[in-house]
Parts: C-alpha cells; structure tokens; sequence
C-alpha cells in the first residue's frame, strides 16, 4: 500500500468569472499544499461556474476559458504551487470538430486537465451528458471519451466528471480495466431535498465497481434558480465513508488514504477500451511521481454529519439568497414587509444570508390593512434590527381611482402593483435588489399579482409549500442561541409569534382571508407537489388518495396560473435571431464579451 | 408513369389543441377528397401543434396524442373519407422504451401515420433531431428508424419529417434505394428572414438525391416566440419548381403529379438499409392500391411568388401577433399610445392582425409629454379608428412623489410603470391582452423600464430595430388600397406622417431625446444585428469594420441590459422540483390534464 494525501476544494465559482475563479483555484491551491496535500481536486467547471447554458457556444467564451487554464497553470508555478497536481473542471472544445446532425457548434467539451509544473499535464471530458430536469447537455456539449490515469507518488489516479458516476458504462465501468488505485469525480451536482443520501450509496457502489477508493468533490453555492450544496464525499474500495465535508460551505476536505501501489509495469500510453455503453473509451496514462515518499502520520478523518431535514432546506435558501445578491453585484436588498408570514420569512433568510443591515423593509398599509400588519411587521423590524420605512399607499390608490374606474380582482391588483412601484422606485434611487414574497402555493394556484407582489429579482421561498414556510419559520425561532454558520445571531426570537399563528390574508379588500379562495393548506400543499412536483396525472392524483372534486379544482387553478405566468413576460425577451426565441443564458454570469483577456 | 393527385393542408395548428386539431383534419381531409386528390398530407405534429416542448415529457399527453389520432382515424372513416390516405405529424412513443443515458424518459417520438379505412396503416418518426437555436429535441425525443413506403394508386409514396431533409444520411438517402416515386415532407418550420429561398434550394437538391418528385408541406401560424409561414412547395425529380403556396396563410396546396409507376415485383415488408450516417434504416412498404386508375385532366399548378422583403416580414408579425392574442383566448387588446412611432405600428399591426374594432388605446400624457404626442395619437386612432381614452397621469406621479423622493432614472422608470398600472389595471378589468412597444434597438441597449413599458403579454415588434420600426411604418402607408390579404382595408394612411418623421424621445424628463443616451439608429442598428443577431465577437465586429469606441459602448449595453432583463423575471418561476428550474413549456397551449380524453 501507498500513502496519498488528498485535498477536495469544495469552493463556490462563480460563471463566467474567469478571473475570480482563477484566484480561488491558486488560493485553495496553496491551501492544500501548506496542508501538505499530494494533489487538490477542483469540482465541475470550476474555472467557468456551472452550468454556462449557451454561453458554451459562444467562441470567444470557449477561448477565453482555454486561455485562463493556461495562464492558472502558469501561475500556480510562478506562485511556487507547481510540484502540487492541481485537477480543475473548465470548458474546452474538440480541436476536430464533428459534422454530424444535433453536434453543438464549435463541438465544447465539459472538459477537466491536470495542471502540473505551470503546464496542463492532461485533458479529459465528460462522457455521460445530461440532459433532462435542469440539464441542456446535448445542446452544448459533445461527449469525451478517454479516462485519464495518472501516477502520483506510486499511486494512479484517474478523473471522472459529474453525470459519469449516474451512468452505467464509460469511463467509470473502464477504471478497473486501468488498475487505478483512486478515482476522483469533479461535481457540480444541484441540491435537491433528500438527494446526499443517495450520493454516499451512489458513491459506495461505483467505488466497489472501479475497485478502487473514490473523491467525490462538489461545487458550493446558488447559481440563479440552482443551489449547490457541497457534501463532498470519500469512500474506501469497499465503499465504506471515509470522510465527508458539511453541506452549503466551502471547505478544504482532506483525506488520508491508504491505497494500493501502482503496478510499475504498467507503461504510460493510450490503450482503447470498450466502455460497455456501445463506446470506446480511451485510458490515456501518464506518470508523475513513482516514488510513495516516506511514511507519515495520518490526521484525523472529518466525517460530518449531513443537517436534518429543516435546517438542510433552511441552509440552502440562505445560500442561494446571499449568491444571487453577492454574484450579481448587489449589496443590498429591499422588500415589502405586510405582517404576514411569507415576507416575514424572506425578510428572515434575508437577514440571515447578508446581515440585517442590509436588509430594507417597506411598509405599506392601504385602507384594508389591519391594525396588526403594521405593528407585526415593526416588531419583526425591531427584533431583526433592519432598516424600514412606512410609505401608505391610499393616497395613491385614490389618484388612480380619480381617473379609471376598476372593480373587484383589478382593483385588488392595483394596490399590488402600487406597492411595487414603490419598492421597485427605491431599488432604482438606492440599488437594492427587489426581494419578493410569494411562496410556492400562492404561485402555483395563481393566487399572486403580476407585476405586483410578484415583482422583484429573487423571490427566496418561491420553491417552498405554505406549510412548509410556517414550519421553517417555527424551526428558525428554535435556533436563537444555535451555532448554526448560516444563521444571524439574533438574540430573541426573529419572527414574532402571532405573525406565524394568524389566518393569512392578502388584505386587499376587507375581511379578505386566503381560505376564501383556496383550499387549506394543509389539504393543497400534499396535493401540489404530487401534481406539480412528482408531475402525477389526474389519474394518479386520485389512486394516491386525493380528493377528486379538489383535484380538478386544483388541477384548473395551476393549469390557468401556470398559463398566465408564462403569457406575461417581464417584458419582451429580444432573440438572437430576427425570428426566434431567447438564447439560454444564465443570469449570474460575470463574462462580458468586452472583458480583455492575457 | 402514373398519374397522382396530392393535396398539401397547408393549415394552422394550436399546441395542445387535440380535438381542434382533429376537426381540422377531418374538414381540410374532406375539402382535399371533394378537390379528387389521391392523398392528403398535413403538417409535423400536426395533431398536437409544435414545439410541444416538455410537454412530450408527460406520459398523459403522449397518450392523449395516441388516443386522438385513433379517433381521428376512426372518424374519417365515419365521415366518408376512411379511402382517404390521409398522413398527419402526431406525439408517439417507442413500445420499447430504451434506457439509456441522456435519452428523454418515455422515449417519445416526433412521429407521422398514414391514416385509412378508420385505421392507423403505418407509423414513422423523425430520425434527425434539431437541438440548436430554438430546437431542444434532443431534450424530448428519440429517433425514428424507418422509411414508411406505401404504394398509392400504382406510385410508391415515402414520407420523411422536417429536419430529415435538412441533414444528410438518413431516410432521405434511403429513398432512392427504396424506388420510390414520390417523396412526402412533413414540416413546423419557423419562418426567418432570407430563409425560403434556401429552402426550394434544398428541396430541390434533395429531390435530385432521392431521384424522385417531393412535396414539402409547412405548418402555418404563430407559435408563442415562433411564426411558421407555410410556402409548401412540391419539386419535381430533377428540381424543378412544380407548384408553391402563398405564405403565412392556409392553403390546401392541390398538385397533379405525373410519376413513374412502382415496380409491381417490390413485395410489402421491412427491409434494413445502411443510412449513411451511422445508422440503419429500415424501409417499411406497404401496399394500399396498386391500379393508377383512369387518366383524368391536369387541374393548372399554382406557384405563388415569394412576398418582397418588407411584406414578408409584416406579415410575419401580423400572423404573429394575431395567434398569440386568438390561441391564448383572448378577442382584444390594449396599449399605450404615446405618439411615438413604436406604439403607432404596434397599433396599426394590432389592427391588421385583429381589426382596429378590437383594438383600445390608452393616452397617457405626463407633465413632459409634448402638446403634439397628445394630437398625433388622437389623429392615429382617427385614422384607424381605434377605441382610446386619455389618462393624464400627474395626478398619480404627485401622489407617489407626495410619499417617496425619486429622482433621476427612478423618477423616470416611476412615470413608465404608472402607465403601465393603468394599462394593467384596464386589462384586468376589461379583459384585453396588453401589447407592448419596445422594439429590439432600446429593448437590446436597455432604454426601456422593467415592469413599465416593457409590461405586457405580446410585444409585435421586439424584434425590429429601430430603423426596421421606420421602414415598415413606410411601407405600410404606401399599402392603402393594396390587396394583400393580411391588411386591413384602410381608407387613408393609417400611420400621421408626423409621427414617422419626429425625432424620438421617451418624454420623461423634459426635453429629452433617444440621441441623449444612445447612438444615431442607422450607425446603432447595423451593429446590434451583428453582435445580438449574428453572434460576433469583439474583433469580428472590428473586422466587419463598426467602430471600436462604439463597439465597446454598445456592446457593454447590451451585455449589461441582457443581464438586467434576465434578473428580474416577471414573478419569480415555480420549480417542478423542490429545488430546480423550470420547466420549458410553451406559452400558447390548449391541452390541460383537465382534459377528458375518450
């Protein structure tokens, strides 16, 4: 057996950030070789962020990502960090580009190199595209076909990517064919709720196959609509857990391993093997060091217990609300405070992924709102410390109505989107983000205005179930004291209790109560995620025990929402065709076209 | 050879529409039997619309699309026409589902069936699948491997399904081995400028490779983002042009065909081929009617001439607007008319598309608004005659300003979401669709206000520089008395000159003008469509010879108005997972899981 040191950077890039992922991959670097590490491994597309969408087509991208890896190899040497094997994820492309029907143009690859000695030692790509759920791969990338293996202190090391591990065959069916010794999986895999449990087993059971101990490394941190989540994992040949990161922080895992020397007759070269997948993979083997180096004392394995289920959900919409501001440039965030539970919560997360000091509440009672709204919401201002105005809406609403006449739901509207001109004014005077309130079932069911309190950037609990937000906010009061890192350390309780125990209301005309319109809660939310979530049929709605009459309420209500959230854009896309439709493009991208590159 | 009569149901189809989409199968099956045409061909996924998008994805509407094309077989045949031959593009699935990595789950297929005698007499499906631009199918389906033959009144008839014909290899290629006389094409073909005279090129070609006459038959109608223009074309063997449908409209396409008689020793059966392009083909022959009949007289073949330019591209945003407004249900529209030139075509579109009976303007003038803007949008509703009321909106603006101190582009954007609250608020009222003005020059440089101008559920000319605004607001002034069929019949012209003329500004501070913060059009427009449109880098806008100092300004606008229009999405997406993006849906869509089927 051989000793290996291995260093996983779970980090958080940032697409489009060349420059700044650049940086991170020399500051972990050189974290990892002060930690005495033989080699660090870099998840998916570190140096581009994931996912890039059409930016993957775009030429003067894929060539400026090629030049960045250039210049960090580089620059790892001239830094003293060239002995140190650095495995970063990047975009590339084939330099023979096919001409064959559906091949993305320019043939881009979601490609990971060795860099090593201030050069890139050797290149792969991912073999298995993804391309359902949140996955577009076979409309930007072309499949790789080699599996790198490569001699590091007496031990082979090969490299995988990502969807190679969720798929039989390829280059992870290969690795036992080429002998290696540990097998590391670069990740950028979403978060999703009860998904890491699956990782550790998917883990384990591919760690059996290959034969050989294996590093799962996963990017960190919210990308638009998407969270990753970390959890970087390592698993013995058996696999047995090793060592685990914590979930929604950047962390530098290391582990020491124990591992099978290298067989020295096993010569560098490229050897074809049939990948059982109807492909041909490649071993291309290269060696970097024969020698295991003296034996050394081995530090404690970090094995970190995965959150719960609340504080897990918690961490990640933390997460994803303090990415989206801090990856698009804001500071700073702004929203309408109503007394109610939806926005007491964003208010919350908000708070607690940026400081309440840089949260600002409005408040903006009109005729129909009670007592209570107004002095709920400045107790929660009092307790989290954010910054607040009031700003009454009914002299407004009155110069509208001096001019057109509306009745029943266009007026509710109006006062809706009254509120939204003015926290979407004041995000404009001080450059704000618009953080907006809407929860999963009032979006779903349409029981939102467009253009109103739908308005804003980021709406952080968009993902979540009403009951679902009443029992996040109850678990976010148990954690006064807790030693949680996501949390703020507010020292009572931030959300006041009657704001969670009162009947919800819209407020918008009087006496108004959301069970006017929609059923309980408690009966809707089960029903929405099997309808919207699990995408079950009517038919399956009912053989799961639903109520029939309420699943063809239900049904028409998210059907017609859904069709009216899509009708109204948030203002025409321009396409990149004079007919067409929208390039995709992710929002928090840092690339400009105009950025100058070496 | 053999005399055939085809018919080509050049027709307009509605995603999610079953029923309607059988009923117009059935109507333009019968107006084709009545016309004596030996078979009828309809369009790609013409029984469920196209881009049916994720929606191929949802096991209960793939088998709604079964169960409908059953019936509509079945129908018919009750109605008379069950002798028919009549071949439709449907949503279908492999039997067999294959699991393999990347492919959609339930493998469905972009399928066409020959219908006859109230039966389903053979079925194929799409082999190449676009994925680039606006096509995602790699996303939604698998392909097809067959080459359905089936010999009509002596003529062997092959049919293949859009894309086919557009890459090599293929069933395309296969035809020629499989002798046939006569080629169908089955096409949802998006309308792009230039495009259609590339398309008689390459049916021509393809014709001269598969050694035997083609008829092309295209969808008609808009699609959400898309417009399919028709311009079905049938060729004969050598390429030459035989008959051609006028575009973006519906046409039952009639041509007599004379086309050498099938080789009476070819048996029914299948019959593997290699494709050319790495698979198998496998040509599937039937046999329907061997006796080519009595000789009959040629009916004359009609060849409609191509529109020039500026016509094609009018009508395209006629048709365009007319489908959105009719297929998402709604009779009339909104919009704000400023006296500008952009509202004003917006306006004159609306009326050609959906008569000015159906069309309500809304004058809104400010403090800043010029005494002319007021009077050359009275005189352009009197010209078109328009619905409109005036809605001066100081009022409002003192209302706000009385509570909350804007100032700069706040105060501006405040002015354009007030109207944009008026124009929602008469929607909601009265039920029109708001239209929106922007055109892609301030769309594109992000001269426009999120969620105030750009408010709206249409925007006709989002893709029209501005200098394109001008031209066709020309054009069409020069169409008074013209027969074109997409024009309302207007009297005099129904753009004031004036309005063409002045030089445009926002109104919203005093004084202002467009030549304030961007660049002159005609110097602007050539570079937006070179950077947006043709995807040029910064050196290849260099080389085409832009200025550098301009292309570094523009290009910064538009990367930074592109990201902006992407950060604040209209109300924040649900998710179809608890964490995860959207799902791709198409906008205009008839079919709901409410739907009672059989």
């Amino acid at each position: 057996m051989a000793q290996l040191r291995i260093a996983l950077a779970q980090v958080n890039s940032t697409v489009g950030d060349l420059d700044g992922n650049g940086d991170v991959i020399v500051e972990w670097s050189r974290r990892a070789a002060e930690a005495g590490a033989h080699l660090v491994v870099f998840p998916e597309m570190m140096l581009t962020g994931y996912p890039v969408e059409d930016l993957a087509l775009r030429k003067s991208f894929v060539e400026a990502s090629q030049r960045a890896l250039e210049r960090t190899a580089r620059r790892l040497a001239d830094e003293g960090l060239g002995d140190l094997p650095v495995i970063v994820g990047y975009l590339d492309r084939r330099t023979v580009s096919l001409v064959r029907a559906g091949q993305p143009a320019g043939s881009p690859l979601d490609a990971a190199a060795w860099l090593h000695d201030g050069k890139v030692l050797i290149r792969s790509a991912k073999h298995h595209l993804p391309n359902y759920g949140v996955f577009d791969e076979y409309r930007i990338f072309v499949r790789g076909d080699r599996l790198p293996v490569v001699r590091v202190h007496g031990v082979d090391v090969a490299t995988v990517i990502c969807e190679d591990l969720w798929q039989d065959g390829g280059p992870v069916s290969v690795t036992e064919t080429a002998n290696a010794g540990l097998l590391l999986s670069l990740n950028a895999s979403p978060y999703e709720r009860d998904k890491e449990d699956f990782r550790l087993g998917l883990c384990a059971q591919r760690a059996r196959e290959a034969g050989c101990a294996l590093a799962y490394v996963n990017m960190v941190g919210g990308q638009d609509e998407l969270v990753f989540d970390g959890d970087s994992i390592v698993v013995g040949a058996d696999g047995s857990l090793l060592a685990r990161a914590p979930q929604f922080t950047e962390e530098l895992l290391i582990a020491d391993l124990a591992l099978p020397a290298a067989d020295p007759a096993l010569e560098p070269g490229h050897f074809p093997v049939n990948a059982m997948d109807g492909t041909t993979i490649t071993i291309d083997r290269q060696i970097l060091s024969e020698d295991p180096g003296p034996a050394y004392d081995v530090l404690p394995q970090p094995v970190t217990e995965p959150l719960d289920d609340l504080a897990e959900v918690y961490a990640a919409l933390v997460l994803g609300t303090r990415d989206y501001v801090r990856k698009n440039g804001f500071r700073s965030v702004i929203l309408g405070l109503s007394g109610g539970i939806d926005s007491a919560l964003v208010a919350t997360i908000a708070s607690d992924a940026i400081g309440p000091e840089n949260v600002h509440a409005v408040l903006l009672p009109s005729r129909y709102s009670s007592e209570g709204s107004v002095t709920d919401a400045e107790d929660l201002v009092k307790r989290q410390g954010l910054h607040s105005r009031i700003v009454p809406i009914a002299d407004m609403v009155e110069a509208f109505e001096k001019h057109v006449d509306l009745t029943g739901l266009a007026a509710e509207n109006l006062q809706a989107r009254i509120r939204a001109n003015v926290w979407m004014g004041l995000s404009n005077e001080y450059g704000h983000l618009v953080l907006t309130g809407g929860n999963k079932s009032e979006l779903a069911t349409g029981y939102s205005t467009l253009y109103g309190d739908s308005a804003g950037g980021f709406g952080p609990i968009k993902d979540l179930v009403k009951t679902m937000v009443w029992n996040l906010a109850r678990w976010r009061n148990t954690q006064v004291g807790s030693d949680l890192p996501f949390l703020h350390p507010f020292e009572q309780e931030p959300i006041p209790e009657v704001i969670i125990t009162k009947e919800p209301s819209a407020e918008l005309r009087p006496d108004q109560r959301d069970s006017d319109s929609l059923p309980a809660y408690d009966i809707l939310d089960p029903l929405l995620i099997d309808y919207v979530e699990r995408d079950m049929g009517r038919d399956a709605l009912i053989a799961a025990g639903h109520d029939p009459a309420l699943i063809e309420r239900v049904i028409r209500l998210v059907d017609l929402a859904e069709y009216k959230r899509r009708q109204y854009p948030p203002g025409p896309k321009i396409t990149p065709k004079n007919f067409g439709r929208d390039r995709r493009v992710p929002i928090t991208n840092r690339w400009r076209e105009r950025a100058t590159e070496d």
